[in-house]
């Protein structure tokens, strides 16, 4: 709960509420009538929440608002859009330094997984976030979080997982914490300690296990640093059986899960999904199966077209054919210095109408009340209606389809994130 | 000239110069060497001109920095990185709105070609400018300009092409001129009237050609409101026969050209390049024998890999194979309405890398030095050395590879444009 001052946005030239969504996003054709929009909008906030939205005539001429009006912080966003803040539900900020190594590596023909063997890779930023004090790791995540508030992202998943030790995962997951409550947003933290093997257990997998299983996700549990356990379960990472071993530890200890998966090759979904997990992500190699299974199911498919960018590829995530056989789709930034240093959610957007033909509506639902679902946070979060946390994005722009078209620019001129106010440079 | 303090920037992280660069951009294993880069170094700049660089300590053990110290800015660039302004060498500024509507279509399914039938594409932008008032025009085209500079832009090339008919290519011409006045880096104005046939012509390309070429043409040279001509020289545009009466009628009126080639189709270059253009610009569709033709040329190949991103064509101009060959080659971001909204070449470099496998040096000296020898701007610009214009931008960034590493952020804190300070949000 904030104490801030109520605020009061008015005049809005467009305000997409998301509030008819059915959670599982728009279909094509139906677009305007699933986002909720409404011309001259105005949206009252109180006590961190949504009190009320809807034409700013009424917003205005409303009893509450009228006797408080002193008290009320007022906004006037005539010609901006008003968008609920992103939630960016795969990251991974718990890291010292850009990968410039690796990336100048790759454009002159190494693969991935080359770069790994070589030493680069993942292992490179373990050795950065080993060396690193608990301050710098939280310096880092923070700025990162900055970066990503000042482009409308007012919720974020922040991953561990360039530990992969019991001390190294515990501290970056406390630095995810002590930087979480620097930032106005909200963040949720979630244990990736297998995202590998790490050298000192090379070629012993199950004895890393033995170590994520019984101490790295029993504690982050009982000390409430991780609210979800993730794995990568993939060629050159974790094998179905491994991974399922470790949604039985989470399981045991009452955390929720989510998992990386068919990033690089098709991992067999049905086993990992009699799991419930609230999302599967990266999902670039499933089959007709596995959309049909991933369809029936509540999980949400999180997509991270940033990846398949910068490691140019030429090739993205099926998102259409997901969409159009019913999959829920979500997409995220999937945050990381080796394969996807963006902070930008709209920079997301773009990529997935420029390049998996999403529609703009499409996007801004798989980037809000989506990816909400994806962090069970659908009741409190990616729609802006009464009884949900005040996190709003405010944009100079006329039309959502703005946010998905300017390239390589940032429109986003003030946030407001659990009822507090945060101003760009324009506002 | 500029009237403005000298300035001195010290203690600079990294500072790249491109010294050293032959004005064809530096070979693959050759970029620190040809990139001319000096770590804690030092600009001097005054009278709008660069005065010197070297090493920190240098600069302040300087006779004259000694005498002048309570005359000059002294800016602290401790921990930052600082390159050439960037040169965009290929803009479409001069139009009213974003098309939205294209964007929705094309990511539905429909060609480039049919939204252009179905009077969408270029006419429709073309309905905008021509209704619009002149100063409506200027306060766009100043506004995209701003966008620019903030993201390290220092010189751009803006070509008129949304009048199409004597009045309104005027206006454009005008209203860049205008823009330009206020702003304080530098601009070149390219008349473009040969960009399609407007509607009033159809059937009729050499109707329109007669206007373009004997009044338009003869008009901008006249009242000095053009220093270039272009032709859009593809299938469903201008033939190459129509082409060559444009580049024609601009040498008879004194102005050097450049044109659009190869964007959709094969366009033969063997006649065009004997106009000496300073650059042919897109040059997707190219053979071997274009290639040598254009490495024994002194054009240079100009890319723009915003659109092909854009229009989500999942193809690349061949960089490799032009840098390889020994064509010279320049990075613009092609900003216009309906395949390229972006106004940053800091998207542009990464799109060169991640996508075209230019390295993280090349796209700088693409960016630059390069992009300058396009506008016949090498002798002024495109680097930071002595007596060339005080053009520099000044980044949150260690290494010159971060410009095109990070994706969707922007790291430019100030620029300094023709020796005029321009600070951002952070510095």
């Amino acid at each position: 709960m904030s104490s801030s001052r109520p605020l009061l946005l008015f005049n809005i030239g467009q305000l997409v509420t998301m509030q008819s969504a059915d959670g599982r996003g728009p279909r094509r054709g139906e677009e305007l009538k699933e986002l909720g929009v409404i011309q001259d909008g105005a949206v009252l906030c109180a006590g961190g929440k949504i009190v009320s939205t809807g034409k700013t005539k009424d917003a205005l001429r409303d009893g509450w608002v009228k006797r408080n009006r002193g008290a009320v912080v007022e906004i006037d966003c005539r010609g901006k859009l008003v968008l609920p803040g992103f939630v960016d539900s795969h990251t991974h900020p718990s890291f010292i330094s850009p990968r410039l190594v690796d990336f100048e590596e790759r454009i002159a023909g190494a693969s991935y997984e080359r770069i790994a063997e070589a030493g680069g890779g993942i292992r490179s930023s373990v050795e950065g976030v080993r060396r690193a004090g608990k301050a710098l790791l939280e310096q880092k995540i923070l700025s990162s979080l900055d970066e990503m508030l000042a482009q409308g992202t007012t919720t974020v998943e922040a991953k561990s997982g360039y530990g992969l030790s019991l001390e190294s995962e515990l501290k970056s997951l406390h630095a995810i914490r002590t930087a979480a409550l620097k930032w106005p947003g909200t963040v949720v933290a979630t244990l990736l300690a297998a995202h590998a093997v790490p050298l000192e257990f090379e070629g012993k997998p199950w004895e890393y296990l033995d170590l994520v299983c019984e101490e790295m996700i029993p504690q982050a549990a009982k000390r409430k640093l991780a609210q979800f356990v993730d794995v990568f379960c993939d060629r050159g990472a974790f094998s179905e059986e491994e991974s399922l071993r470790v949604f039985e530890s989470a399981r045991e200890n009452g955390l929720p899960v989510r998992a990386h998966v068919s990033q690089l090759t098709r991992t067999p979904l049905q086993h990992l999904l009699s799991f419930g997990p609230s999302s599967l992500d990266h999902v670039d190699h499933v089959d007709d199966s596995d959309i049909s299974l991933l369809a029936r199911s509540n999980t949400i498919a999180t997509l991270v077209p940033g990846a398949n960018h910068f490691l140019g590829l030429g090739k993205y995530p099926p998102a259409r054919k997901l969409i159009d056989t019913g999959v829920a789709v979500a997409l995220a930034t999937d945050y990381n210095p080796g394969s996807s240093p963006t902070t930008s959610m709209p920079f997301v957007l773009s990529l997935a109408c420029t390049q998996m033909k999403m529609s703009p509506a499409e996007a801004i639902a798989a980037a809000t009340i989506n990816s909400a679902w994806a962090l069970r946070f659908q009741r409190s979060k990616g729609s802006i209606e009464p009884g949900k946390d005040a996190d709003v994005g405010i944009f100079n722009a006329k039309d959502y389809r703005e946010i998905a078209y300017w390239m390589g620019t940032n429109s986003c001129e003030a946030v407001v994130a659990n009822g507090e106010l945060v101003r760009g440079q324009k506002f």
